[in-house]
């Protein structure tokens, strides 16, 4: 593999992958961007446009889109990288469906940059892979998270991010193939934190919303943006990630984006329901899914699972699903007593991650 | 002391001394507020609004001003707590006229509120506390820092910081004095990270702003912040002190406020520079003070000498101090080659902190 002059296919064709698709094609790769939507697929390679996301941007010619049919074995063995841009509900079958015609004696570099935690399993991404593939495969998969919004990456403008894996091999290749002036990657090892970052996040960019909602200024969503960091370290801890990652790009650097933009879905939801809307409206005119609505019922039961404290993730579920009033759940939080900033567990009993870390093979 | 009653002395009638001033004396605690300026110390005792800053805001009875001289032996022995809230620079002669006045075997609880790196001796306050009262006093010495813009606390917007002190004590006396439910205190034991966040935070806020006034959008701004956190926590562990400070409210949180608001002096400072206009037009037009510009010097000097990596805050340097130009700058940190995120060493040499620690008498 030449990571300056790879073949990528990318799965999905919504705003992520779409823009990465853009990066990759525009920095001398061959990219096919794989689509269930025949129209998507004709409209693309006819106009180098895509009708439903980035309206506005005309697309490289060395960006094809494939399908509707899924990928080929031919195309799948022909290709450097499999990128994964596609909903975290979507992987488990997609893998499923890949799985028969990957190359085991020459696996290409897989690459996911989906984020949140598999409604019925609460799995990472990783489980799923290990779940679909097998340890090998998923001990060599690496992560890309940050803050990154799909129509400034467009743009070229200058945006920085995480990638993580178990493999420090697969890292570098995959900072290596995405890495541009404008388009920095920075390495790491801890892709269970990345996920966890990724998924959390969401949850806490509705507590922000729900705070400005309410007509709370900018001292209100500093500290809360900074106590949500604090809450998802100590998750973070206690599920067996590294503190550190949460300081990361994919950590305070996408929760500061996704917590400060109110183009941030999960912002708007926090906002809505700020403004006293019923979540039932808001889910029902969003237009699309906002990750944090289910991810704050999956984080309830890991919390509750963990016995850690988290209170503003407390807050946001009971609003969300016990129809508690947001006011109220704020003046709660702030009635808690005064406490030491940063109780960080020392010693984190870390099972979660234990048990995939064992499902990998991979001793703990 | 009742730390639900008690007699509190503010050094500084500035923003933030005036904001907490209200905010104590709305609390049941009878508060002195002491100014330089006769006109100020009339005006704020006739009307019950101070001439100069927040002055749509009507205080409370029970905050009195006093000055323009010195405050007497008899009301610094009368009180239960001193507040300093003057800039850094004043404090090592304000602490000087103080100390002869002090009844040591009856101190009162002492409380710095200031943030910045002393000019000409690259000191902190815990330091300029250590030089003019002695180490037994500065070990009491106990510090707040945290987002907190002064127009909103005297609104009630919740409001949270942190609290720390060597002395756990009197941590949690200052947290008890200033809790309530809308100004949240958490303490800590690292006063010199704590202090070291406040002051290298505004040079980050120059290069937050320079990157607005340069045109660049969200992603940017994200991973500038993202990246200025790491490289405070890398100057912080070098320094020698807690990285986990740098999470705090204190850190992060206060990084956050300063680098989003276009109402922050060393925002604007950045963002004018990325306007390209010229550093000594906009000192001379700013019409107060931006501690960022000369913390930038000081910090050149520390990262020298702690041959610590810090391409945000050398380029910030650069572009304020050897004409260098914004753009140029901008598109050098972006062509730096990529690198593992999280290079923190492992075991911090934290010379200035053993220095620091070692004049306070206490074995490290």
């Amino acid at each position: 593999m030449d990571v300056d002059r790879s073949k990528v296919l990318v799965f999905g064709a919504g705003n992520f992958g779409s823009c990465l698709a853009d990066h990759l094609g525009d920095s001398a790769h061959t990219v096919y961007i794989w689509s269930r939507d025949p129209k998507v697929v004709q409209h693309f390679n006819k106009f180098h446009h895509n009708p439903d996301v980035l309206r506005d941007h005309t697309f490289p010619a060395s960006v094809k889109a494939v399908g509707p049919e899924f990928p080929s074995e031919e195309i799948i063995r022909e290709v450097d990288v499999l990128l994964f841009a596609i909903p975290t509900e979507g992987v488990r079958e997609t893998l499923a469906a890949l799985k028969p015609k990957l190359d085991i004696s020459n696996l290409p570099l897989l690459i996911f940059v989906n984020k949140g935690i598999e409604i019925a399993t609460h799995a990472l991404t990783l489980e799923i892979i290990v779940d679909t593939c097998g340890p090998e495969i998923a001990k060599q998969a690496t992560f890309i998270s940050g803050p990154s919004f799909a129509k400034e990456i467009v743009k070229r403008q200058p945006t920085s991010v995480s990638v993580a894996s178990l493999s420090s091999e697969h890292a570098d290749k995959a900072s290596q193939l995405f890495h541009q002036p404008w388009f920095r990657c920075y390495t790491g090892d801890d892709p269970i934190g990345l996920e966890l970052a990724g998924a959390l996040k969401n949850v806490y960019a509705i507590a922000a919303g729900m705070s400005d909602g309410l007509g709370f200024e900018n001292n209100t969503r500093a500290s809360l943006i900074t106590r949500g960091l604090a809450e998802m370290t100590r998750i973070g801890i206690a599920y067996g990630a590294s503190p550190l990652t949460f300081l990361t790009l994919a950590g305070v650097g996408d929760l500061f984006l996704t917590c400060s933009s109110s183009t941030s879905r999960n912002y708007t939801v926090g906002y809505r329901l700020g403004k006293r809307e019923k979540i039932d409206y808001i889910i029902k005119t969003l237009g699309s899914v906002a990750e944090g609505v289910t991810t704050a019922k999956a984080l309830k039961k890991i919390v509750n699972d963990l016995d850690v404290s988290a209170p503003i993730a407390t807050a946001v579920y009971e609003v969300l699903y016990e129809d508690q009033d947001v006011e109220e759940r704020a003046r709660w939080l702030m009635s808690l007593p005064p406490i030491r900033e940063l109780d960080l567990p020392e010693h984190a009993a870390g099972k979660p991650a234990q048990r995939l870390l064992q499902k990998l093979e991979l001793a703990v």
